[in-house]
């Protein structure tokens, strides 16, 4: 049997049950209210539609509830913050059904609460089509301050976490419909489903000086040249050193794909980027490694007349113009 | 010529312009940063869907703009409390013209700047549909705390801001393509379309010591229906006084419409409702008429086994059930 609005609020309030710490008023009332210590408050709003950033076909609805805020947090993790409390508009095209609120909203609170993250409120109704989840993530910046994508300088080094392009193989996986390479390379699948922020390491870049941040959401192409348009500079990015995985070189090899372009163009790694000055930059992959977070450096912000370039055994190619831009 | 992902946020970002008090990092980074003197912040979020909360037939852009705002704002008055700052997440179903962009943004900065906040950052894809806006509102609690839905007694008297129905007037006027009724009853038109959320009535009531508010977006009976929810108590609200502006009775006279149905199930009026013990009432309703704001006493809070009940020359109606649900 569908819902209507109201059966919808009360379902997620209950699902979300006790308001932890911070939170003084939680979903039920016109805004929600909640205690950030100092005072400073990171803020950041995301959409995805569905047609567009998923698709009911190859996401279960727990994936799209995941998704939608882990991106988000993402982001409060890209200025080296903890994300503390999200808001959800949630759209439907049509009434749903309980059974999808739960499942939606688990993954909502799955993601959230793995990172200690509550949901205090939002907004339910209608949209013009699909399902649509907007996330609103509030958070915390570290002592030192956040870690903007304005502050790298020529001569840094630059840096990412993990792997990239596992996001973007993934979705061609889901994409070809193939239950066998789904069932082969489960961990890139998993790396388009259900992508897990980096707070600990924003955290521990923000601590060790690192000149600035970004979350990989775009792909490594038009993420990078952000921070260098932003940082009015250039860089220079080695192909060969951008760390790929082990499953996404094999797939790559067994489809006929180029497995840079996954993480230039694929976004949705949710991995950081991150610059320092060179005498820092060891530092900051210590503090990563110490807590089993792998990181590689892959590349050096020039002078901003170098432009955005990648170095590849061929040539030099220009990263502008590269990766995902909803309108181009 | 239509704009890029990028060309749109850069657009955006020029017109919001140089960052007001309490702005650290504004547009163009992962997230905002604000800060927010005492540490405890309302957060608010409300989406608009074209096609279900509004068409550009009878809206233009600058409409669509101010009206997702001021909805945002309203969340806030309704608390007791100030804006701050503001997100906006905004989907377009095709790249828009830059003159497109400039109209939207125009009517949020229009609203937003009208209420001191600032829009520090958000969000630009595509949507599965048509426009679709999502904003955040971000604010400060007044001094007392939020005032919540669930604080009514029995015993209280329930007042409401300004008039009802005007919006649910005002739209019945767009439905109907009617430019004679448009260019004779503007006000309506004008609610509908541009509502000016109650910041200050807002804090003056919180100030007066009223006991529960809320606005009304839903329409009068189900917002009521709400603080009596959770409130745990019932009303009774007297049809004769709830307040109608002549411009609704004429054009209800005029069209053959019931006046009191644009009040209670039209929604979108943005007025508050308040309850406030009968010794505070009148100083709550003195408060605003200090401030040239009109306010008037429609019923009283009755106990929980009472229900939520409206009395007309014919007799009771049941208030619930009554009213805009998404999926009802």
């Amino acid at each position: 049997m569908s819902l209507t609005e109201l059966e919808i609020i009360t379902l997620i309030r209950e699902m979300a049950g006790e308001p932890g710490p911070g939170v003084e008023v939680a979903i039920g009332d016109d805004a929600a209210l909640f205690h950030f210590t100092g005072g400073r408050v990171l803020l950041t709003t995301d959409s995805i539609y569905e047609g567009v950033h998923f698709s009911l076909d190859t996401f279960n609805l727990s994936d799209v509830g995941w998704k939608a805020v882990a991106a988000g947090i993402s982001d409060i993790a890209a200025m080296g913050g903890e994300p503390s409390c999200i808001l959800l508009s949630l759209a439907y095209g049509r009434a749903p059904e309980s059974e999808e609120v739960r499942a939606l909203i688990g993954g909502v609170l799955e993601m959230s609460s793995s990172c200690n993250c509550a949901l205090v409120g939002g907004d339910v109704c209608r949209s013009g089509a699909g399902l649509a989840l907007t996330v609103t993530v509030a958070g915390t910046p570290s002592q030192g301050g956040p870690v903007l994508r304005g502050g790298a300088n020529e001569g840094d080094r630059i840096g990412v976490t993990g792997a990239l392009g596992g996001s973007g193989a993934g979705l061609f996986i889901l994409n070809n419909r193939d239950d066998d390479l789904r069932a082969r390379f489960p961990e890139l699948v998993e790396s388009h489903l259900r992508p897990r922020p980096r707070i600990q390491a924003g955290r521990l870049l923000a601590a060790a000086g690192v000149t600035a941040m970004e979350d990989v959401s775009d792909g490594l192409a038009p993420d990078l040249y952000h921070i260098c348009a932003e940082s009015e500079v250039g860089c220079e990015v080695e192909a060969e050193l951008v760390p790929l995985s082990d499953e996404l070189l094999a797939l790559a090899g067994e489809v006929g794909a180029e497995p840079l372009s996954w993480a230039l163009e694929g976004g949705e790694d949710y991995e950081l980027i991150f610059t320092a000055h060179p005498g820092h930059f060891n530092k900051a992959i210590n503090a990563l490694a110490l807590h089993g977070i792998t990181a590689a450096r892959i590349g050096t912000i020039k002078a901003a007349g170098a432009g955005c370039t990648l170095l590849t055994e061929t040539g030099r190619t220009d990263l502008g113009g590269i990766g995902y831009d909803h309108f181009a």
